[in-house]
């Protein structure tokens, strides 16, 4: 796997960056920045024609004079320098790229013209490259992010192939919001060398990613992506993001990547052979990979709900047989078992409605458990995770009017809470079942940062965490019929 | 309308509430203290059978002791206990009544019989209620909101009627983040005398009002209640979201709000008849609510996308079709408009892809009045509002490597910003046309909170914008319909 030259672009002990220079308004420039605040740990070399330095690193007039053949090139310059600047490289002896730049097959003949000659020089010096029109690679656990977009979020076990840049970089903030990590992301752009067919490949490879999110604006060999990807599937999820299959996607995908996109029905067809869950919009994709990549999978399609609100319930309940799952009625026992911790306005026969006001350790303890326990229940789905959010609000709004709690009040809240938290955020690994959870608040809240930043999935709002568990079920079906075939 | 008994409940002059005592820990506490921080101008009398002053406020020991038969009563206390103080509020002749104890038809035979009795005692005395088994009424703008969770953000113009108490309290932190503001909200519970139809009625009348978001568990009466909307989606758009035509929604919505739910094609022939726009998920259902409530009417289904980024200008152009919405190529004069205002690398033909790193007039002011100045142009959707963000995380990021901007810089930039987003907000009003935005940012980005601080909507991830959008030609459709019945 080493020898993969995905590997080798997202593994640089060296790398050679072209565009960057002292303005901060360059995109080259903040790239850069993002090497260097972001520690990599590499060596870097700017390469640019007038300075002697560029954010005080020593810079050199040309890839010609770079003291060592860097590992990898990030090029960051207007499309008519691009054909010179590829062939100073190559001359060098740089084997792998990352073309950044814009203005090729995208935007009609004379740039499709100039991406057929980079790929020449490309070919003649053994170059490998992603791009051209991308937004970069990012490799967070490597420290290695040479993109405009600083990635602040922990590492995760979510790989991204990516049409779209944007989905790679300016979708950062949006992860975050759900400690959605990458394993390693890449904008393919063009694809011109290698697109989303090598990446879902390489990413299949690499041990850190436990499923695969792919933004796609058309396949150019779906031979070759089934054939590819069909193997990749049998190992870890790959969800996918396809825009193309109307007049408007299309068109608009023909102008952004230069794809060629096909019908709607069509790409249904290539990713049921491929095995490919398909999501019709980014926060699914995310979503959807996030909870393939971190929970244990499901082995069946009887889920069990569990709140403290019961219009959630009821919109989990409703979502859930929508998208294909099961939300059986509980056996008797397991209602006995289950009415003790609930009040009697509540109710127990799945879902289970805590109603407003219960204890914590019921919602996130003692009912889950009892729950899990079970062997004819599968997932488990809960809305309505909270830690102080509520009552500070409450005092917030009427602190001129109540007696605010004492810090030492709150603390022993926090102790006995967090220990709760602590318990709970071991349930999927402990009863090997995945627990998909919904808020809606944010992370402001410490237990909805709490548990994300355990792993456990806490999306917006009750119909996306069980969309997502559908998606789980989407994948236990498609690796059963693999194994069986 | 000041006779309905609706709003004699959304505008009480004196309240007593029942179930407030001085242990922060109870329901009826938290909504007494809701009154007081948020500023109710009326009289409150606390109903108290041993406190002899409750948060400060003289308490009462029975209903009949009352100095005056208050406009309205709040009754939060355990159910067996509702019946004689119903009977006391009576003799004392209170005649409004929001009744948020549960324990009633939701929990099964006796509980049923319990909800007659009340409902017969009401009748006795000319008592007109909500409830049982809801959460209560928010009505902003009058500083009046008996329920148990604060509302801190501004008043808005979407009324709300829900059989879940969650979808009007517990989710105010979802619809803060969006700036989505109620005129005003019921949660009618078990509705046992006044439920959805009632209050759709009334919010049809209510001028504060322009649109109606409806979560349905059940409906009681069918025939009634396409009467009653029929009339009110002449004037004003509804969206429901409708969670019952599921088998385990269905289960979940009879032991909520014992309600009886029907098949979904029943139901989707009940909302076509009377006009209402169905959702599939309480995002949607507010989200469109607020985009119906605050935009210009949609005219046609001509819609321009404008983003600078690829990816979403894909994303928004697949969804826009797949929700009945045409993305037309742009006339070539407007192309050529347009082209002087964007890169080379970028896209004319609509979607416009402004790539990275434009200027932010273009993207906020040249472009969309070239846009919507175009008569053949219905309304705009734009992807990717953000003020500082970016930068600061990359100054957050790098701050160690590189110069951070002086104050003065940084004040430039703003103002500058400013005065462009201060053009922006005005283009729905002065083109007549809807513009509606997202990001993958948040309120913490001042260009996100300063257009949804004027009512622009700006959501979260680029489908949901146009699916707002569709939800605007629904309702284009619908009313056209009326109008020519």
């Amino acid at each position: 796997m080493n020898e993969h030259p995905l590997y080798q672009i997202m593994h640089p002990k060296s790398v050679a960056i072209v565009g960057a220079s002292n303005d901060y308004a360059k995109m080259g420039t903040i790239q850069l920045l993002n090497l260097l605040g972001g520690k990599f740990e590499g060596k870097i070399y700017p390469i640019h024609p007038q300075e002697k330095t560029v954010m005080g690193l020593k810079a050199y007039r040309n890839a010609r004079d770079l003291p060592e053949p860097a590992d990898l090139a990030i090029v960051t310059i207007p499309n008519s320098a691009v054909l010179q600047v590829l062939t100073d490289l190559g001359e060098r002896g740089v084997k792998r790229a990352v073309i950044i730049s814009g203005g090729f097959k995208e935007t009609g003949e004379s740039g499709t013209l100039l991406q057929e000659e980079i790929l020449k020089i490309a070919r003649r010096y053994g170059i490998r490259f992603v791009g051209p029109n991308c937004i970069g690679v990012i490799h967070p656990a490597f420290h290695f992010n040479p993109t405009m977009y600083p990635y602040l979020h922990k590492p995760g076990a979510v790989g991204v192939a990516s049409q779209s840049g944007t989905y790679v970089t300016q979708i950062i903030p949006y992860l975050s919001k759900f400690q959605i990590g990458y394993s390693q992301a890449f904008s393919v752009g063009n694809g011109a060398d290698m697109g989303l067919t090598e990446v879902i490949e390489y990413l299949g490879q690499d041990p850190a990613t436990k499923a695969i999110a792919v933004y796609i604006e058309g396949i150019k060999n779906p031979r070759e992506f089934i054939r590819v990807v069909s193997q990749v599937t049998r190992r870890k999820p790959v969800v996918a993001l396809y825009v193309g299959g109307t007049e408007a996607g299309a068109r608009a995908a023909a102008s952004h990547t230069a794809s060629i996109s096909g019908p709607d029905h069509l790409y249904n067809g290539l990713f049921q052979q491929a095995g490919v869950i398909r999501a019709y919009s980014v926060e699914d994709l995310f979503e959807w990979s996030f909870a393939l990549a971190s929970a244990p999978p499901l082995k069946g399609k009887n889920i069990a709900i569990l709140t403290h609100s019961g219009g959630p319930a009821s919109s989990l309940s409703d979502a859930c047989n929508r998208w294909g799952l099961n939300v059986p009625v509980f056996s008797e026992s397991m209602q006995e078992k289950i009415r003790r911790h609930v009040p009697a306005t509540g109710s127990t026969r799945n879902p289970v409605d805590l109603t407003f006001f219960t204890d914590l350790k019921g919602l996130l303890q003692t009912i889950p458990e009892i729950i899990l326990s079970d062997p004819s229940i599968d997932g488990l789905l809960i809305h309505g995770i909270q830690g102080g959010t509520f009552f500070r609000s409450v005092i917030e709004a009427n602190k001129n009017v109540m007696n605010v709690p004492s810090s030492d009040q709150i603390n022993r809240f926090k102790e006995f809470f967090f220990s709760v938290l602590e318990n709970f955020i071991k349930f999927p690994q402990k009863f090997d079942k995945p627990v998909i959870t919904s808020a809606f608040g944010d992370r402001r809240d410490e237990a909805v940062a709490f548990i994300q930043d355990q792993g456990i999935p806490c999306y917006g709002a009750p119909e996306r965490a069980a969309r997502a568990m559908a998606a789980l079920f989407r994948y236990a079906e498609i690796r059963d019929k693999k194994s069986s075939e």
